[in-house]
């Protein structure tokens, strides 16, 4: 099924930011970026992309469909963990090439190593990054394990946030 | 000045998700996914790009910079209208191909059109996206007038989210 078959194309530049006409502007490879957010705390849990199917799905049903880039298929998220996205709230940016989803995320962990959040590392600032950066683990205790979650890890990859 | 002059290559999957050396993935286009929130309220602000060399000047400086797609070139956000975004933390994610940052945003707005958030309008769930989806208003109050902010409106669009 291609984009022009479920979204609109998009139009004028004022249309896409000041009309009400959802028309997704998805990219060369047909995929849009979607940050998800906790809706209880409003920390970012992962940045991921979904096509035309996944968008569509994730409308109709009200969770969290993603693409898969690494495995090329549809993924629902948590369809292996279990711990799948209840989307609260779904909004587009100005230009509508981009997506926030505010979700309620089963499980306690959006990400596959079993952190909360895929953002479990700070980035420090000041310094000139030549002469490397080191990172530093922040909230990043494991809520499960993931060779017990994922026990067939060649399939599992495939359905992560870490090689989608 | 080419990404392996700034930061080193990515290593292993686990070197990647559980080291601490910042070996940042960048897509085919030299360019990496960045959300910025806001640090006060947590809502999302917007979602852009950077390549190398603004991911460098971003953790050496503190403000935000940004790369622009659509004039090809590096973008320090803020830099016509003003409204910069003062980095308070950067995180990045299990496989280091997505960042994160918690910004002060001056000028109270981070998006072109005015709005505080460029995700101003909610894409209603439960209905079948072939029949339309009409988008919904949300914290939409512009905290300026994007026409006096941005006098030459060719030259603007490059700064700006909404063609970058």
């Amino acid at each position: 099924m291609s984009n022009a078959d479920i979204f609109p194309a998009p139009g004028s530049e004022t249309e896409s930011e000041e009309g009400v006409v959802f028309a997704p502007r998805f990219d060369a490879h047909g995929l849009i970026p979607v940050v998800a957010t906790s809706a209880q705390t409003g920390e970012v849990l992962m940045i991921a992309y979904m096509n035309a199917d996944a968008l569509a799905r994730t409308i109709e049903t009200g969770e969290a469909y993603y693409w898969s880039r690494s495995r090329d298929r549809l993924w629902r998220k948590g369809e292996e963990s279990g711990n799948i996205q209840r989307v609260v709230e779904m909004r587009t940016d100005c230009d509508q090439d981009a997506i926030w989803l505010k979700v309620e995320q089963s499980g306690e962990a959006a990400c596959h190593t079993g952190r909360k959040s895929c953002f479990y590392r700070t980035v420090p600032l000041g310094a000139s990054p030549g002469g490397g950066v080191s990172l530093r683990f922040i909230d990043a205790e494991r809520q499960f394990d993931p060779a017990e979650v994922y026990r067939h890890s060649g399939a599992a990859k495939g359905t992560l946030k870490s090689r989608e």
